[in-house]
């Protein structure tokens, strides 16, 4: 079973997305063991503290490297980790094919940095792996490890109810998905594109294809050139 | 005051994030207000089911068009929205210039799919903004949802302790950020660079541009075309 120690300063902030819908259902399922580390327990500090300010001036805090070496060493005595993640925007763009990677560890790692930043030596000395989720500044690295988290447990055999969906995501094939409707077929003068209701399942599997590259073609003519690429490979 | 109304399927995922740090004292001093709708309110469903099997079969859940609409005419008839926000893998690339523009709106709308999608005619009859927060698939929109608002409430006037603390983010001028440290000055042996501890304001400044330049120039050659453009302009 995958196993995830995240490590925060604001473990607060990660209790109900890790314990609802399809990550708290997988967590009691065992089919991913997730384990919260609050840094201020690592701290040896009187106060608890495990931020200070940065060296050469300037605003924000910087979390100290006292507190996160002493929980990493304590955890990496435990077990071996696959990788120790630390997410930072001048790290690799994090994206599906990581999430999948990822999904076949064992012991994997995650720490939260505040918005600031960790002391760099952290950095150096003991990360193995630097995603960014994006182009936008977040008040701390809880969120990215929430997405970093909800993207592999989602892609855990078992962990979605229907097996098969996982497969028909977005991205799994460097195309963007069709347009999906439910019912009723018709809601306030809007209608359903008729295939979809044809049951002609040939002819609503090339409309989903069609759609599919049209969508990607006009939304995202990068991920487009990446699919043609595949198809000729 | 900035007004965020959040429709989602799964409330309880936004609980923590939304009540702690810096979004949840940004809600205590009154510089946000947010509300969290439970999509299950608006369904005219005895059963207050919100999803339904997608139209031309395939596997996952598709969000039903009436609670949706039923949620956002009851809220668009109380207020008017600057923008009612939806995210989508096929969305446009969310980044910082985003976050900083809805910042000086006055409300906004953010509904949170499921990670199969809504009913389409849901995104084209009522969304105004889709966006990406990246490539990756997620099992729903609350996580893209937080992204959303901590990177709008984090730069709020008032929202940071320290105000200069936001202007000197990455992404603020097109550059990553330099390399942090805080004390101590030596740990196990690894020393903090000397020219922060040398107390030489102009060259710890030009230190900084240095090194940020420098890590932009390796981690994001597309970021630091970025920066060269700007730089001449």
């Amino acid at each position: 079973m995958l196993r995830i120690d995240i490590i925060s300063g604001v473990p607060s902030l990660l209790e109900s997305p890790l314990s609802n819908s399809i990550v708290g259902r997988a967590r009691e399922k065992g089919i991913v063991d997730i384990h919260i580390h609050d840094l201020r327990n690592y701290s040896e500090d009187k106060h608890r503290k495990i931020d200070d300010y940065p060296y050469g001036g300037g605003a924000g805090m910087v979390l100290s490297i006292q507190p996160i070496f002493s929980c990493i060493e304590k955890l990496k005595n435990e077990r071996t980790y696959d990788d120790i993640i630390f997410t930072a925007p001048d790290g690799k763009k994090y994206e599906q094919s990581d999430a999948n990677q990822l999904s076949v560890c064992k012991n994997l790692m995650i720490l939260c940095g505040h918005y600031k930043g960790v002391d760099h030596r952290v950095r150096e000395a003991v990360i193995t792996k630097e995603y960014s989720i994006g182009d936008y500044v977040l008040s701390g690295g809880e969120i990215p490890a929430l997405v970093i988290t909800d993207s592999i447990v989602r892609i855990l055999p078992g962990a979605l109810g229907d097996s098969e969906s996982a497969l028909t995501d977005s991205f799994q094939e460097s195309l963007l998905s069709a347009p999906v409707y439910t019912r009723p077929a018709i809601y306030k003068g809007m209608k359903v594109p008729e295939v979809l209701t044809s049951g002609n399942h040939k002819k609503v599997e090339a409309w989903r294809k069609e759609k599919a590259i049209q969508r990607t073609k006009q939304f995202r003519p990068d991920l487009f050139k990446k699919f043609q690429k595949e198809s000729k490979a």
